[in-house]
């Protein structure tokens, strides 16, 4: 008998299978063009790491608060602050390991076994799958995908919640379309979660990868600091720090020393020195943030303008914001088998649509946030799969 | 009405109090000598952040493998080989983002509402916060204090065990008493956890730290790959990486894959480079580990012959292991409040045995785990306290 027999039963039906259980034996392999995950080539700029050895250096090597060091958290609300219309307060904001352990905090907070969440999808699955391990039913309701683009119905938003509905979902811009939500829709959104007594979580960590803006219109602008709202960031995207493992949450004062001893309890919380490199990279990282989005913007330009020389591939509008293409290809409904194929004939690393929910099963990612040269390449090897 | 009435019921009724929570307010204040935490005034040594860097200039800062990278994971493999009596492969190790992370991942893994685990105490009470984040009860089983030190009868664990139990939890050496389980016992526990179907976490964050030994005795000396066993271990306490934040579990191989998901949906993973630093760390620390040896070693010495010229002192023999004192005054049933008087009298901070499981709660803690001038002056504020 195997000791998986002794996990409990919905932990053992929660699939395996996500983008980093398909690409796990090919890390690694520069064989690959790996468009599948959300991540670039570019590392992050030398100063986060010089501004991390000089923390190590003074001795910020111990355990330290739970919510976040005061330093870091200061930062980032005088930075929303800048960003947005709205002023943001330090005692707002809880720096996690990463934009997932925020969404891990914030539904461990809010779910359990019974509850269910409605996720806007197209969707990146991992809220899904966290609101799973809780033992809460992920419901989808899906943007429609117009001329104009992915837009959002919130009177079908409303017919999905029942009173077993905890948190709404819904990242903008989103991953994988880059659609971003207009701020009136959410605000219609806010009214909803507020009527119903519903939590809202916003993920808006490609918010400043908005092309020709400094940021995407954020729920921030519109909500009140008591909301059942929480905010999920991450240094990851805009700041090139996916291997560094640093987030953070803006969430209502009144909930922060609940999640620092949810932090206690789950992690201990963040890696001391990592936070001195976070307050660095907010500080002095605006002229990367602005290349990072230049970066981007090239990239779907050079994705796109390949992908809609293919008569097969059904697209959209180009996104306007994020790091990623999602389309389809005529004659291949099932995506997951589409990229399995496509990275066994031409090395290129797709992520299949089924993670983004029901619906997305014959759509393709493709990460744009890498070197023109390197797309151009990754584009010249996929055209005859999708010619 | 606040946001925090929104969070579930249960969340709300875990206590927010715990060890960082009382010290949170004295973080950095220098007048205060801090032994209320199990850390050290030692920083990691420099080979480890030298490590970390060249693993940033080699370009380890993206996203990698959710159970570690193979490169530690093969490490620590070769290092538990050498350390205890069976092999360990490395398909049994999965990198964590602290100890407390582990422990979070294998009670995620095992554990729902209305089941409940056995921890064996006076025990660290991290691993009971996460047990009733979960929704699970924790159940205490007292080791007993006798003239030899602190003893656990496997009888009276038996006894505790029902239909609901899904794990029973153990450090050794043990955190507050330094308890070290001798083997036959740890085996009586293991064949009792076998014939009930229960799951065995085996918390062995201070084993390098027995005075006089390469290492206290380890349950991976007795047990079979696919028992239903978690060994918990951390950088933390031997290599002095409180602030890093970098642990590691032994686990059955069978559920590695399923760690790797509940990974993927909590954290999304352990920073790449620190992992590099990990691999130093154990390839070239067994010196500095000797050297904390040592240091915790004096450290108790200083601190229990202080102690023990106190007649209103209660202690057993003197822990053979591990970085605390454990003891009682006579006159101060309530530790918590003695913690709080000592704390704004002397400046020394105590963790109160309150935190530690029911029966504890006139005890104090004491990390000893500081320079030799520090702790004597500590101990002098103490003395009229004591006195």
């Amino acid at each position: 008998m195997q000791a998986l027999d002794g996990a409990r039963a919905h932990i053992r039906n929660v699939p395996l299978e996500n983008i980093a259980g398909l690409a796990k034996d090919r890390f690694g392999d520069t064989s690959v063009i790996p468009l599948w995950f959300g991540e670039g080539d570019v590392p992050a700029p030398a100063f986060i790491g010089e501004a991390m050895n000089r923390a190590i250096a003074a001795g910020h090597v111990f355990y330290t608060h739970q919510n976040g060091i005061p330093e870091l958290r200061e930062t980032l609300a005088t930075y929303l602050s800048g960003l947005g219309a709205l002023p943001v307060g330090p005692e707002r904001i809880t720096v996690t390991a990463s934009g997932m352990n925020a969404i891990m905090l914030a539904l461990t907070l809010i779910c359990e076994a019974g509850d269910n969440i409605v996720a806007i999808d197209p969707v990146w699955p991992n809220t899904g799958g966290m609101a799973s391990l809780l033992g809460a039913e992920v419901r989808s309701v899906r943007m429609d995908a117009g001329p104009d683009g992915w837009s959002l119905d919130p009177d079908k938003l409303a017919a999905s919640l029942d009173g077993r509905t905890r948190a709404v979902f819904f990242a903008s811009p989103g991953n994988p379309t880059g659609a971003m939500v207009p701020l009136e829709v959410q605000a219609a959104v806010l009214k909803l979660c507020r009527e119903r007594g519903v939590w809202l979580i916003a993920d808006e960590v490609y918010n400043r990868l908005a092309f020709g803006l400094a940021s995407a219109p954020t729920i921030l602008d519109i909500a009140e600091p008591e909301d059942r709202l929480i905010v999920i960031n991450s240094f990851s995207k805009s700041w090139a720090m996916t291997g560094w493992r640093l987030g953070w949450m803006v969430h209502p004062p009144s909930i922060g020393p609940t999640l620092a001893m949810l932090t206690q309890y789950t992690t201990s919380g963040v890696t001391t020195f990592l936070q001195h490199a976070g307050v660095a990279a907010i500080r002095e990282g605006e002229p990367f943030v602005g290349s990072m989005r230049a970066y981007c913007e090239a990239g779907m330009g050079i994705v796109c303008d390949a992908l809609e020389r293919s008569p097969r591939v059904r697209m959209g509008p180009r996104p306007k914001a994020g790091m990623y293409a999602f389309f389809e290809v005529d004659g291949r409904p099932d995506a997951r088998q589409a990229c399995l194929d496509i990275l066994s004939a031409t090395g290129v690393g797709l992520a299949p649509g089924i993670f983004f929910g029901p619906g997305s099963e014959s759509f393709l990612r493709a990460c744009v946030c890498r070197a023109p040269d390197v797309l151009r390449q990754a584009m010249q090897r996929l055209a005859p799969a999708l010619a």
